[in-house]
């Protein structure tokens, strides 16, 4: 190519000079050597665009043409490679269907953007024969997309689940070990710049469906609308329901979970995220503060897990910076597309219907919020028991939310969520009943 | 290329049809539809070679020929890829080298292969312009050398460390649950087929200096001499160990460790095998039975955690057909050696030196077994104190291996492994020490 420098190298150029746009230039320089040891060529860092010129990031910016004019960069012959780092889903749309119409490749960490746009970003980078990689939109630093895309490649996949956002995760961490309350607990995080001024996106799960979204593209080959995956946030819970957890041998974690479906007529596809009550000595509830981990379990491979840092201004750099060596080692051997960003053949994807909550099976904890009283308890087991749901426990601590009422606690034998759903609807509508029932699931060790 | 089927088929010849080669033969037909909708063309299996072409393996060979010669099956046409699951260094380097000689990539999961003549191997492979794919040797289905080698590429490895050898943590993990001695754990575990009738190449940790010294070679860029990887074994543990340990709070692991030393003028290398103490509550505590996992720490990423199953029929085939599947995308495209086998270019390749285990610092469990006498703990703690050997705590339990003394067991200050060493070699002189000191080593989490 004719915009190749003497000593071989790639040119990179990158829009958005953020946090992890930093992170991303000071990993090129700091390891400079090692990535040029690896890849046979250097990678050079060419040029620059953000809107913000102004603040020092602290990083050497020495020979880098840095500037706000990303469409610019974006038409640079020597820019060969794109890395967008704006994020949202306008502009950053925009400059990456433009990179590829230009015939360069282009390094993401926009979920967002992918979990919405993906399909038509991924045709047009079939189209112009260039890759979209995006490592760093899922599990931060952790190499967990390349290992579903490559690593398990000869697996017919059979669920993923995972710990999908650091945020949600530290938050609880931090309820179950201090026995704050949320609100509490939320704000120390916002104070220490581990969660944002608006939290919706990580306390409410649609980051982490985001998430779940692509993983489950790329893991069934399956072609479903986002907006489809029932997401549930974390803003409900209770420190009594980590004390309570802890005495049923359970760990809270908020889960993304999707399975292949393939029994019956038309494929199916199951996709949730929510938090859950899993085993104590499961691998991922021992995934702590903000660290994410993500279980794949294959046909043949079985189990597998991948544990690292979900975000952060270098995990995310590295990922973003593996991502950029790949896509420079095909550009330089004519391979681009070599794998397909979803894993699957575009042909391949099938459109799967997301089988529906209700009818998902399993055990549940439910906190009721009901009067004092004595009897309440066979009130209410009857009302569970007369919908054919078996109650495995119950215990009563504490008071609820409302001063005049108790938590009284019952795990359900295992049940259909929908009967269960009914139940609830029923019992919340009683007068007596203080504020409405609130449900986590338990999922069991497979 | 003339050889190819009409559609598009790549043509996979596979030496060696015992356990790990009918896993992979099962996982290509089980698993032939996902696989074309990956790779966007079928692998086709057209030959196997074995000595025993009698055993029923139970899998469907419709279609494919299979006799016991090799060398044909290499010079034939329609394979392009070559698999070899003989294992040892004898035939199977013979025949890796010709067919690598031949211009056909290899997928192997011969680590003591590749450990011992891994450097001569990727030689000729890089000379012929064709690849050498071994995911396998490590890890078993755990994709953990694609994410040393593509994942993490953009980092400075720091370290590497992990259960590296399936049949040691099963026998570790039956040792601690039921408190019974190595031998008897070991026979059960030869019974049911989990230890080989010759379990040295497992129990004294060869099979996982193998693992490490690959492992290293990739991680640092390092060349070394696989024999100079200081390697214990888990014969010498008591269940009182594993009773003290867990008081202690940690859990006894066989571990491979391997850690960069760019200090000083000449760049060095930690690399050692032998059992550790781990705090209970890190990940690789948590990974039982015969379960692996490793742990990579990088400059940039941080700690990350790849588990899964280390070793059997289908596990171990999954990571042989991805691998398949990755050269066989490499060969459609041309871009064979697309990645360095090793992780990094032949000629970045440094020599280094292996730290002496004696420079070593760090906490050490001692199990002393010294007469059940008044004053024996004072003479042994002026002995260590005479050194500068400062003691944490001090155990005494249960009666050690000769019935008239017991076990004493000392926690030390971190120390050098050298100084502690020396006292040892001094006490085990003394004519009242009934048996040599057990020391094992103490990890705390990083």
């Amino acid at each position: 190519m004719s915009t190749r420098s003497g000593d071989g190298a790639v040119g990179v150029g990158l829009i958005g000079f953020g946090t992890i746009g930093t992170g991303v230039a000071r990993v090129l320089r700091q390891n400079r050597d090692v990535i040029a040891e690896r890849l046979g060529f250097p990678l050079r860092l060419a040029r620059i665009a953000d809107l913000d010129t102004e603040t020092d990031r602290g990083v050497d910016l020495d020979g880098i043409a840095f500037d706000a004019d990303a469409q610019a960069l974006i038409e640079d012959p020597e820019v060969e490679i794109v890395i967008e780092l704006i994020g949202g889903y306008g502009a950053a749309k925009t400059f990456t269907l433009e990179a590829i119409q230009l015939g360069k490749s282009v390094v993401t960490a926009n979920k967002a953007l992918l979990a919405v746009h993906g399909k038509e970003i991924f045709e047009a980078a079939a189209k112009a024969g260039v890759d979209v990689a995006f490592e760093a939109s899922v599990g931060g630093g952790i190499p967990v997309l390349r290992a579903l895309r490559e690593g398990l490649s000869a697996n017919r996949i059979l669920s993923v689940q995972g710990i999908l956002n650091g945020t949600t995760n530290y938050v609880l961490t931090e309820m179950e070990t201090t026995g704050e309350d949320f609100d509490v607990v939320l704000k120390r995080a916002q104070d220490l710049g581990y969660a944002e001024a608006d939290p919706a996106f990580d306390v409410d799960g649609i980051d982490a469906a985001h998430k779940l979204s692509l993983l489950a593209a790329m893991a069934f080959g399956a072609e479903f609308d986002f907006e489809d995956i029932p997401t549930e946030g974390i803003r409900g819970l209770l420190p009594i329901d980590f004390e309570l957890a802890d005495e049923l041998g359970y760990r809270i974690k908020m889960l993304g979970i999707a399975k292949d479906h393939n029994e019956g007529d038309e494929p199916r596809l199951e996709a949730r995220v929510h938090p859950t009550m899993i085993p104590k000595q499961s691998l991922l509830a021992s995934v702590d503060g903000s660290m994410n981990a993500v279980m794949i379990k294959g046909d043949a491979v079985g189990p597998t897990l991948y544990y690292g840092a979900g975000a952060g201004e270098l995990p995310t750099a590295s990922a973003v910076v593996s991502d950029l060596m790949e896509l420079a080692r095909e550009l330089r051997r004519g391979a681009s597309g070599r794998v397909p960003p979803l894993s699957y053949t575009r042909t391949a994807f099938k459109r799967k219907q997301l089988v529906p909550q209700c009818e998902r099976r399993g055990r549940f904890y439910l906190r009721f919020s009901v009067p004092d009283e004595p009897g309440v308890l066979s009130i209410l087991s009857s009302a569970l028991g007369d919908k054919e749901i078996g109650i495995e426990s119950v215990l009563q601590k504490g008071r609820g939310i409302a001063t005049e009422s108790v938590s009284v606690i019952v795990v359900t034998h295992p049940a259909p969520e929908g009967a269960v759903r009914d139940v609830l609807r029923e019992i919340d509508a009683w007068p007596s009943v203080s504020a409405a029932t609130h449900l986590i699931r338990i999922e069991e060790e497979e």
